[in-house]
């Protein structure tokens, strides 16, 4: 598969609210992810399919999104990127939030290996 | 300066149409700058700010820009990302056409070492 047909691919998923799928389709065993900053449960960067599903899970399992939105993608020989526009709400406090970030992501033989999120600041 | 801070003010810069400033002021000498695909006029990767400063003005004296739009900054430790939105008359053709494209920016020692930019596609 080429890069931008998984570009393609991984924006209808997510746009469908199956980020899940894009992660069990198109994510190498060896994929390193690597947020902007420190999260609140976990290390900057998570290596591995396993610690990957794990963040997602976290993630899930503790914000409600009200909705989300996908831009993109835009598109390399071995990278793309993606803008995320998210609204959701922290189930432990109840509050609502506005999360803009850009993913981006490096794919290597017909797997994403890499992928890189971008906050939105100022 | 920070990534944070050269983000901001290279987004600045963009939305006043300064692009060449943003250059001078916050490119490194070494900059590597990486187009999605081969440009008509130069090779898909450009190194040096020489290299760099010429891919612009060839840019500019072939393009008309009728309208810029910068989104972002998007930000990391030492990466940020900007999307731009450009309306532009190629100037041999008369050909108005859209354009969509993410920047993703390496910031090292307080410069900008590598530039990369995605294209929107589908």
């Amino acid at each position: 598969m080429t890069t931008a047909e998984i570009a393609k691919q991984l924006v209808e998923l997510c746009r469908k609210g199956e980020n899940e799928k894009a992660v069990e389709l198109f994510y190498s065993p060896d994929i390193v992810s690597v947020e902007a900053g420190e999260m609140p449960q976990a290390p900057r960067e998570a290596r591995g399919l396993a610690a990957v599903k794990k963040k997602g899970e976290w993630w899930r399992a503790n914000h409600t999104v009200n909705s989300a939105k996908a831009s993109g993608p835009f598109v390399a020989v071995d990278k793309f990127a993606v803008g995320f526009d998210y609204d959701v709400t922290v189930k432990a406090t109840g509050k609502q939030m506005k999360m803009s970030e850009v993913g981006v992501y490096t794919v290597s033989n017909g797997k994403i290996v890499h992928e890189e999120f971008l906050y939105r600041a100022g």
